[in-house]
């Protein structure tokens, strides 16, 4: 490993604490060490966040135990500065980005240990000036992407691709169907751009007409003439919006992030023998679940829960991508001084469509 | 059943003596009969011809035994003039297309009796004035096509159709990935718009640059800025091409339908884990034929036969069609009285790209 060029320390935030946005700490001069065996050395440029951050940072997140201390956020780019032995795959200057589950490298996330290598939860994140990764949760940068945008993709952009493209192929998404996404948070406005990209309608519902139009606007060289918006506000009957813009036939995917208030009537606009891809779980404490069962076996339809992706979809994604010269949304940049503020924006859920990124350095 | 407007005779092509184009044979003056139970009475208005129905004339055909004097053609479009008992959900002025194989509705081709329904071969065809279809095997025709459009649907789309979308998901086409068309016929030049529309790439080859330039201008509206040309004449190492435009990836869908002139090459052009789709099987008698088995085994490929696609795969394509407003590509339309003359043209391949249709009636 040639460190000429390297600090002898980093700095990066951590999470003590956890309960609310205080928790997040931030930490200097720690000593920067070489990446070992099969590891690369990563200066991060940017992170984004996504909800899963702001919940770990509260002590809400329910699927993994998170230690004490941890480095926080999953998602992140940069670029590798030094490569440790036996990597032949990776050398300094390349743009990198790590998956949000290390070892879940193909196929379904068939493990249940693949939860321990969720990075930003389970394990280390991205919110530091330096993380060392194993090759095997390396992600090339898509070539006319920025650092801000590409790291936008490990969470959201994949969790999003899985869920229109992760299915067996008869329920696998195909032009001309269409696929229902709700509200313009950053799973949404990538599977808007995912199912316009796959020759689908997309169906994209917000309680602002002005994030409709941003949102259109960014779409529009990805066949932005289908994709249809409705506002939830003016149009509480959405569901039946939807109906009447798919010809009645209903949409074959759901994107379904709005849990227990949109999951009702995500099924009543869902085609027969169509895919609710489970996302989000908000739900206020005391309310009473859907009848999720009930709703499913009415529609024959496949309700499934997933989460993220592996190494090889998000690879594909990028070929995707980088084939279409798409343009991750981004919301706002805050500094790498400012992480803490980013949160509370992102929390806020005003102001912005698409990811809220961190910029980390230079 | 009304059929105050509606003739008391028709005419039909049937096939005699098949072996060569001579047992096209002509009848008129055949009394006109009323749709039975759960039948209809069609008006054909145009007829597309395949590569199947010539080699149906030439008693070349191996899949299904042909009975004397079928009528031929499996392709055709037409509107509803009468509807049989128990028929609810359709009614004259209806346009409709009929499917290729009537009992194949829906999942695999996965019993051998449904060759027993492939239309144009096993039973009578389209090449008539009128024909009786049983609801079962009806498709309507996208409201922006034309009859002569939509009679170049049921065999050549909806084969390239389930060569690109009947595969189960893991194999089955995403956004980003490349797929080889070889030659400008119906299928490779459907498959080339499907491809696209799914936000693919799509690489398609030809000995003539003018065909190409054809095809390039036929699907600009459908992304085609994602269509890459080969002339395979002036560029012989064709396979070592489509691994250039591919970054050295390699195709993850082939819609082989050369047969043994292009197999190997298709293969070695093949991405790892991809899927050939075998469509034709064109050979000179005597050639050796390709070592398929352990051509599949390298590159860990799926090997695909089929035929056609069910009525709900067809229903679907309709589906994507309407909603690109994506237009067949018609290479040449003849008169119902020069049926021969299409056969001909058709036989000859040159001096066209895409379908060769007849037109019945206006």
């Amino acid at each position: 490993m040639s460190t000429s060029s390297l600090p002898k320390t980093y700095s990066h935030y951590y999470l003590e604490n956890r309960g609310t946005f205080d928790s997040i700490k931030f930490k200097q001069d720690v000593p920067l060490k070489a990446p070992g065996l099969n590891q690369v050395l990563i200066r991060v440029r940017a992170v984004s966040l996504n909800y899963r951050d702001l919940i770990i940072a509260k002590d809400q997140y329910p699927l993994s135990a998170v230690p004490e201390r941890v480095i926080p956020a999953s998602d992140g780019a940069g670029d590798v500065v030094a490569v440790g032995d036996g990597v032949s795959n990776w050398k300094a200057g390349d743009r990198v980005m790590a998956t949000f589950t290390l070892d879940h490298q193909n196929g379904y996330f068939d493990e249940a240990s693949f939860l321990d290598s969720t990075i930003g939860g389970a394990i280390d994140g991205m919110l530091a000036e330096y993380v060392i990764m194993p090759t095997s949760g390396l992600v090339r940068v898509p070539e006319h992407l920025t650092y801000e945008e590409a790291a936008t993709l490990p969470c959201a952009a994949l969790t999003a691709w899985n869920a229109l493209f992760g299915t067996d192929g008869s329920v696998a998404l195909k032009p001309g169907q269409s696929v229902l996404l709700e509200g313009t948070g950053g799973v949404s406005c990538f599977g808007a751009q995912f199912a316009l990209m796959a020759g689908a309608r997309a169906i994209i519902t917000s309680s602002s007409d002005e994030k409709l139009g941003q949102v259109a606007e960014a779409v529009k060289t990805l066949g932005g003439s289908r994709l249809e918006t409705i506002n939830y506000k003016t149009t509480p009957e959405w569901d039946e919006e939807v109906l009447k813009k798919t010809g009645n036939q209903g949409v074959a995917h759901v994107l379904e992030v709005g849990g227990q208030g949109t999951i009702e009537k995500a099924f009543s606009c869902l085609k027969q023998g169509g895919v609710v891809s489970c996302i989000g779980f908000l739900a206020k404490p005391g309310d009473m679940p859907p009848n999720v069962a009930l709703l499913a076996l009415v529609k024959g339809a496949v309700f499934r829960g997933f989460l993220v992706g592996s190494r090889r979809q998000f690879e594909q994604m990028c070929d995707a991508i980088s084939l279409h010269k798409m343009r991750p949304i981004v919301g706002k940049v805050f500094e790498y001084k400012d992480a803490r503020a980013a949160y509370e924006f992102q929390a806020g859920q005003t102001g912005f469509v698409g990811k809220v990124v961190i910029k980390v350095s230079n």
